[in-house]
């Protein structure tokens, strides 16, 4: 998990020089397809870790290309049988091994049904890949830990570089982040640090808005996975409707406050906790209190790339300082196939 | 929270009465507008509990309707300004109190953007209900205990009878409720006995799949406002792929398992919950262990209503049993107004 961790720089690099017209993505390919059918809603499907890709590309869509999204739940096709008429919808399935069976067949039928099926994984001769009409390959190389690091945030930037194509964009604005991730990472010793704080905590609260949503969804599976913490993740707004009774100095709180909208969007959520005497772990932009800055200047919408690495080392400490193995989590494979 | 709790079968029978050409509750009108423009795409914009009830609703549009379904993020068209196209899109806006500003915002945006509008609230007078271009009442009355009871049911009653109308349905299947939903309320007592068995739990696991996937997610809810317990829900599904670490005996389980489709596809994750000597309480279906049967014959998309009526006297009680004061939680107020 600490190797596939520092990695993640490197494989953005690696996807940003294969997503050309001749890269070994195949994204380039699929933003054609995708332009040339100008579809009126986008449907994503996903599981686990994916699945907060999926959510981050689901606000993409929305604001970016401006079409409505939804998450789609794969049991209604599977175990409900449902054929929705998907005329005009681009099915985006995003999974690391493209093997889970529910993808694979929500896939089908979602073909079946009049959709474009796009799969985005990180195995091009996965099933999943063959299914789709398209396959975008995240390029992200084998990964053996359980938790999902690298993976993650190559999916996230595979999505943010496809729907930009498919936007007319030039993919121009993700061109800092390699080395903002490699300057970012190299602060584990301070997370390090700050997860002894962490080592008595049995329950956890993790909040973001906007973009930064999926980051504190995908912090809280981390911490769940690898070091056996309730954390639970909730939008800054919904925090606000009932889970606030929940917040007492005991539970410890992340929040992941970016610079841009969603960021700002968090200042009733950071008054409310404050209000609480809530203990807050503040993760983006600078700000009174504990906190892990991360580096200015950056679009918002990419913010979340950077915003879950100190997060990931975060869990690795925390599981390491328990006693837990943060490689081989108890009870979970690395590939989970649900119906 | 009693007393509205025990009304819920009352309010049901008053909205079933409503509901015609004439009735109070608006229904038929809508249904309608609804079928005459016949929609494309339903996405759905709620906050707290009301986004269970709308969750339930979207598995109903995906199965019933065959019409792909979202759940809209309000800050995109909030914080983010998106301004998605939404022509042959039916925004549907779940509200108990029709007085949040950002759902309000996202209706005004919503129809700007060409969306046919239909909220569903409590409150005919509300913001909510004037922006809208149709309105149906979910006629519950005044509801006064923070967490919400029967408005959730009262919504997910009017919303099924909506979306049945619109596919031309008679609403005859949910006939027998009220008098089903009486007999499981006499049970209280029963109820009463199991949550001494929750007294000292920390944290609490709630699991379903497919319809019954808005019930944990609400059960958590209701846990976590009035008991301040650390309750997570999970979808069957997501629960295998990682947050199945989190399981340990101390960990008490609730499993929603219906009768129908949903509930089979739950049958591998209970076997995953009993290879890690989990505490299950499976309500529903009759199953080995600890359990709470349900009335069977019940359509497996309207076993919502009655599942959760015994997770909502659970809470209370845990809430009671606790000094807890399950009508005022610490820091919640009934309206929440988020931006």
């Amino acid at each position: 998990m600490a190797a596939e961790t520092a990695e993640q720089p490197q494989v953005w690099r690696r996807l940003r020089a294969e997503s050309g017209p001749d890269g070994a993505s195949g994204l380039h390919r699929a933003a054609g397809q995708i332009r040339s059918r100008a579809p009126r809603f986008v449907a994503l499907v996903a599981r686990g870790t994916s699945d907060h890709a999926a959510l981050y590309a689901k606000y993409l869509v929305e604001i970016r290309l401006g079409l409505p999204a939804g998450l789609v739940s794969p049991s209604t096709m599977t175990a409900y049988g449902a054929r929705p008429d998907l005329r005009d919808v681009l099915v985006l399935a995003v999974s690391q091994s493209g093997g889970s069976p529910d993808l694979l067949r929500t896939v089908q039928v979602a073909g079946a049904q009049g959709a474009l099926t796009v799969a985005v994984t990180n195995d091009a001769a996965s099933p999943l890949a063959s299914a789709a009409h398209a396959h975008v390959d995240v390029l992200a190389g084998p990964e053996r830990a359980v938790a999902a690091t690298k993976t993650y945030t190559a999916q996230m930037l595979t999505l943010h570089r496809l729907l930009d194509a498919v936007g007319g964009g030039d993919g121009a604005s993700s061109d800092p982040l390699p080395d903002l991730g490699d300057a970012v990472l190299a602060r584990d010793g301070e997370v390090a640090v700050l997860a002894q704080r962490y080592r008595f905590a049995q329950r956890m609260i993790t909040t973001g808005r906007g973009y930064s949503y999926p980051t504190a969804r995908e912090a809280a599976l981390k911490l769940m996975e690898t070091a056996y913490v309730s954390a639970q993740a909730f939008s800054g707004a919904d925090l606000q409707h009932g889970p606030l009774a929940l917040i007492e100095p005991q539970v410890p709180v992340l929040a992941i406050v970016s610079e841009g909208a969603g960021g700002e969007a968090m200042a009733p959520v950071l008054a409310s906790l404050a209000e609480r005497d809530a203990d807050v772990l503040r993760i983006g932009s600078p700000g009174p209190g504990l906190g892990i800055e991360l580096p200015g200047g950056v679009d918002d919408e990419l913010s979340p790339l950077l915003e879950i690495l100190p997060l990931q080392q975060l869990a690795r400490h925390v599981a390491l300082d328990r006693g837990a193995d943060p490689d081989a989590p108890r009870g979970l494979h690395k590939i989970t196939a649900t119906l």
